[in-house]
């Protein structure tokens, strides 16, 4: 999954945001490691952007080195269908929902964080979501509930007991159920 | 926020969704600690959830005490509008997306978690999260990335300055930004 991109919208000059891009700035190289793009958004234009982008960096410590698409005409967030639905900015303009997505190389949505602006994310769930999203895409397998880097995965139900056998050498685990189904299977990667 | 429901969908007998459920009702007691009411649902038939439940108490040690509706019909999804767009179950039906909300007691979704089936979420995030809607809801707070229960918090932009001294008598930080915008203002409840 080299081409996943993380993907986030955000207003300029409003704390959570800033505290947001400048943790993504601080995380970069743990999204470089795995491939991943970054990319943000927002409704304010490059004049606005570039005097935040300082403020991010000052209050992070770290230099932003992804870009953030300034889209001020609204055209990108209704093209993409990315307009909240219930907030407005001061102006009264609509802004782009506070989404953080993580897209794939098919350039489709994975995975999506619709966080308010009370809410400011958690970057090592973005990080751990990302492991197992590109785990996912390389091996038939799923992450559990919980789910840490180096835990058992499980084996997606679309592989047979004989299958799993041959791709998964290292042995795998059928939990005993009530149902006597066979759905539940561990393995280590 | 009394009233603040955790609505989770999922599909019977798959392995993540099982680990989730078994998760979810470990965790019972942090969610109604927080006034938190549990609520499931997926498009399999009552039949199929009883003896799922089975099977998700014992993978988890847990008894699964919250609902899980069926709703083979598709009745509630469609009108919900929580159909996923993409995926079908083995009949060709479709599916809810696998989408966990936390509703405000005003019934609105506030907070959403979009993971595909190959990606169990992480229920300490879940609380973590709640945590934060709360506090913002009861004081005119926001939760910066990365924050953890006891961890500052950022006065809303909405307070002033003058309000923000009456407000938290315990004082408050304004970080000094190059925008000199004061808008980063940090408190400990």
């Amino acid at each position: 999954m080299e081409d996943l991109r993380n993907r986030q919208q955000s207003g300029d000059f409003t704390p959570v945001c800033t505290t947001e891009l400048g943790t993504i700035a601080a995380y970069a190289d743990e999204f470089a490691q795995r491939g991943t793009k970054l990319l943000g958004l927002s409704c304010d234009d490059i004049q606005s952007h570039y005097q935040w982008i300082k403020d991010i960096e000052a209050y992070s410590g770290h230099k932003v080195t992804y870009p953030i698409i300034a889209d001020p005409k609204r055209e990108i967030i209704h093209q993409l269908n990315m307009v909240d639905p219930d907030e407005k900015d001061s102006q009264g303009n609509t802004v782009p929902s506070r989404a953080l997505h993580i897209v794939g190389p098919d350039k489709r949505i994975k995975l999506s964080f619709l966080y308010p602006a009370s809410t400011g994310r958690n970057m090592d769930e973005v990080v751990r979501v990302l492991e197992s999203l590109q785990m996912a895409a390389k091996y038939k397998v799923a992450t559990p509930a919980n789910w840490k880097p180096g835990d058992p995965v499980v084996i997606s139900p679309s592989v047979s007991n004989e299958q799993a056998k041959e791709m998964f050498p290292q042995g795998f685990k059928t939990v005993h159920l009530p149902s006597n189904k066979d759905y539940l299977r561990f393995t280590t990667l």
